[in-house]
C-alpha cells in the first residue's frame, strides 16, 4: 500500500488548563511526527471516558488533601493537552524504527503506555493522559500499542473498547475472579462496570450488577444472575434476597461512597474487593474489623496490563464482549458529547469521530 | 516417664458472660479429659492479649451494627468460658490416639485450632476463644498444637510468645515482607507491635515503630530503624524525616483510627498494608483514590498459620526472638493483672502463672 499523504495540521481538542467545558478547545495545530517506535494513526472514533473529566476538573486530590485539584498522577497535568484514551483508526506512517508494512492497519489501540519505571507499577503514562491521545484527527502512538484487529465491528464501536475494558478486566484479574465464583459489579451502567460484567462471564463467572433503577432494564439485558437498584432501603440485605446467599466472592467496585461498609459485609471469608475508581465518592469509611476477622484482601488498580489489552483483544474477535455503543457525537461537538456524558442519563459509550 | 496423677478438680478462671472484670470467676471446675486426638497440659504460665478483653467485652460488633456486642466470629460467644491463649506447660496425660511417650515433654502451644471448614480460612476455633484456655491448672489441647521445644527461656518467658507472635508473623508473611524491605509498625509497644518489629528483623527487613512519646525508649530497644511518636503534629512528615525517604513497602497496623489516610499515604507505588486489630478504633476513612493510583493491597488477618507458629518455633530457638517479660501475676489475681493489662502503662507482656 503507498502510503497516504500526510498534511501539516490537524483540527483537535486541545484541553488547555483545570477547569469546566470552556477548558476544551477545537482547534487546529500540527500533525504529530512519529518518533522512531511510533506509529501515526488517522484516528475514525475515540471514545469518551471519566478520566478525561475528573483530569480536566483535576479531581484526583492528594495523599495531604483529597480537595486538592490534582492530575491522575497527582502531579500537575501537562496542559496544553489532547485528550482521548480510545484511539481507533489506521495506521498512515511509521516512525524510523517500524517496518513500512504495517501502513494501512486498521487498528485499536492500547491506552496504556509501558515501560520501566522507579515505582514497578510497568507504567510510564497513557494516551490521552501523559500523551497526546485521540481527539484529534492525526495521533502517533507507540507502534507496540497499535494492535491490528480483524472484526466486522465498525470504528465506533471498537472505541468502546480499550480504556474501560482493559482497567475492567485488569480488576477481575487483580482479585483472581475465577469461572464459577460470584462478583458484584456497581456503577453496572457505566464504561467500566458493563464491562465487568461481560469480561466477569466471559471468564465463566456470575455477574450481579447495581446501578440506578432506571438502568437496571439495560443492565439486566447484559446477563447477569441479578441486578440490584442502588437505592434500595437495605441495600446489603436486598443483594443476599436476590443471590439467594449471604455472601459472595468478589466485589468489582468503580463507585465507593456510603455502600463500602456494605459491599465488605457482603464478602464471604477470604473475600476480595477491588477497585479502580470511586464516582460517587473516594473517600469512604469501613470496620477495619469486617477486614480482619474475615481475612479480605482489598486492592486498587488503574488502566491495564499488556496481558488484560491481549484478553480484550481476544474477546473482541471471538464475539465474546459486544460494544455498548449509546451515540456518537462530531470530534467538533466535544462540549455537547462531554455534557451529556456528564449528565448520566445514557447507558452505553459515547464516541467522538474526527 | 511415669503418668503424674491428675486431680479430679483445679483452679480456673471462668469468664461467665459479656462485660467487666466481674464476669472473670475464680472457681474450682472439672480438670477435662483429654479427647482421643487431645494432650492435657498442666498449665505452668499463660500470657495475656487484647482478644481475652475484646471478647469478654464483646467488642467485635457486626457488619450491620459496628457497635453491637458480639465475640470475636461476631457470633455469641461460649459463656461459660475459660479464656487464655498463650498456654505453656507440661503434658501429663494423653487421648487414646496420642502416644503415650509424649508424657512429660514440656510444650509451648499453638493457639490457632485449624481444620477444614466452610469459609476456607483453614481454622476452626482457637484455645481461650472457642475452646477452653489456659487460665486454669489443666487444659486439653490438640496433640497437634502442643509442640515440645528446646529453650532455656522459663515458662513465664515462652508464654509472651504464641498468640501475639504466631499472629504477626502471619501479618508479615501476608503482606509478602521481603528481606531489605522496611515496614512501618503501629502500637509498636503492644504484643502484637512489638512482636512484628522483631519478627520483621528476624526475615532482614527494617522496621519502623510507632508508639506513645513514653513508649519510645522502650521500642528503640528493639532495634526499629526509627521511632515516631504517634501524637507528632504532622505524622506522615515525621515518618518521612526519620527514614529519610518518601514512602516505605508495607504498613503493619493494629491501631486502626485517625492515622489511617496517612499509613496509606506513606505507602509506596504497589506497596502493602495489613491489620490484626484496631486497638484505637476500627471505624476508619480513607481515600479510595490512593488505593487504586498506587495500586496498593490491603490485607487482614487473624490469628497465625501452622507454618507460622513452625516459624516462630524456630526464631525462639536460635534466640532470634527475646521474649519480652513485663510481670507476672498469680492466676487467682486475673483481675489485677488484666487491670493492669487495659491501663497499657506498661511495656511488654503480662503472664499469669496457675
Amino acid at each position: 500500500m503507498n502510503a497516504p499523504r500526510i498534511p501539516a495540521e490537524m483540527k483537535a481538542v486541545v484541553t488547555t488548563g483545570h477547569g469546566g467545558l470552556d477548558k476544551l478547545d477545537y482547534r487546529t495545530v500540527p500533525v504529530p511526527a512519529p518518533a522512531a517506535d511510533e506509529v501515526l494513526v488517522k484516528v475514525a472514533a475515540c471514545g469518551l471516558n471519566n478520566t478525561d473529566i475528573w483530569t480536566r476538573e483535576g479531581r484526583y486530590g492528594t495523599e495531604e488533601d483529597p480537595a486538592a485539584i490534582a492530575g491522575p498522577g497527582r502531579t500537575p497535568a501537562n496542559f496544553p493537552q489532547i485528550q482521548g484514551a480510545d484511539v481507533v483508526g489506521t495506521i498512515v506512517a511509521v516512525g524510523s524504527g517500524v517496518a513500512a508494512t504495517r501502513i494501512g492497519e486498521r487498528v485499536i489501540v492500547d491506552n496504556t503506555i509501558y515501560g520501566e519505571d522507579e515505582t514497578g507499577t510497568g507504567y510510564v503514562g497513557s494516551i490521552g493522559g501523559t500523551h497526546p491521545g485521540g481527539y484529534a484527527e492525526y495521533c502517533a502512538v507507540p507502534a507496540v500499542s497499535a494492535f491490528a484487529v480483524r472484526t466486522s465491528l465498525s470504528d465506533a464501536e471498537l472505541a468502546t473498547f480499550p480504556c474501560a475494558y482493559s482497567t475492567a478486566e485488569h480488576m477481575l484479574s487483580r482479585a483472581c475472579l475465577a469461572a464459577g465464583e460470584t462478583v458484584l459489579v456497581t456503577g453496572a451502567s457505566g464504561g467500566v462496570g458493563s464491562a465487568l460484567i461481560q469480561l466477569a462471564q466471559a471468564r465463566g463467572a456470575k455477574a450481579v450488577g447495581v446501578a440506578r433503577a432506571s438502568k437496571l432494564d439495560w443492565v439486566r439485558k447484559l446477563g447477569p444472575i441479578a441486578v440490584i437498584d442502588s437505592d434500595a432501603p437495605d441495600f446489603a440485605e436486598a443483594v443476599r434476597r436476590a443471590i439467594g446467599r449471604p455472601s459472595l466472592d468478589v466485589v468489582a467496585d468503580v463507585v465507593g461512597g456510603r455502600h463500602m461498609r456494605a459491599l465488605l459485609g457482603l464478602l464471604r471469608p477470604l473475600g476480595r474487593y477491588v477497585t479502580a475508581g470511586a464516582i460517587a465518592d473516594p473517600m469512604v469509611s469501613l470496620d477495619l474489623r469486617t477486614i480482619y476477622l474475615k481475612h479480605l484482601e482489598l486492592a486498587g488498580i488503574s488502566l491495564g496490563r499488556p496481558e488484560d489489552f491481549r484478553a480484550l483483544l481476544g474477546y473482541i474477535e471471538a464475539g465474546k464482549v459486544k460494544p455498548l455503543l449509546h451515540k456518537t457525537f462530531p470530534l467538533a461537538e466535544i462540549r455537547r458529547a462531554q455534557t451529556e456524558f456528564m449528565q448520566k442519563n445514557f447507558t452505553g459509550k459515547l464516541v467522538v469521530l474526527p
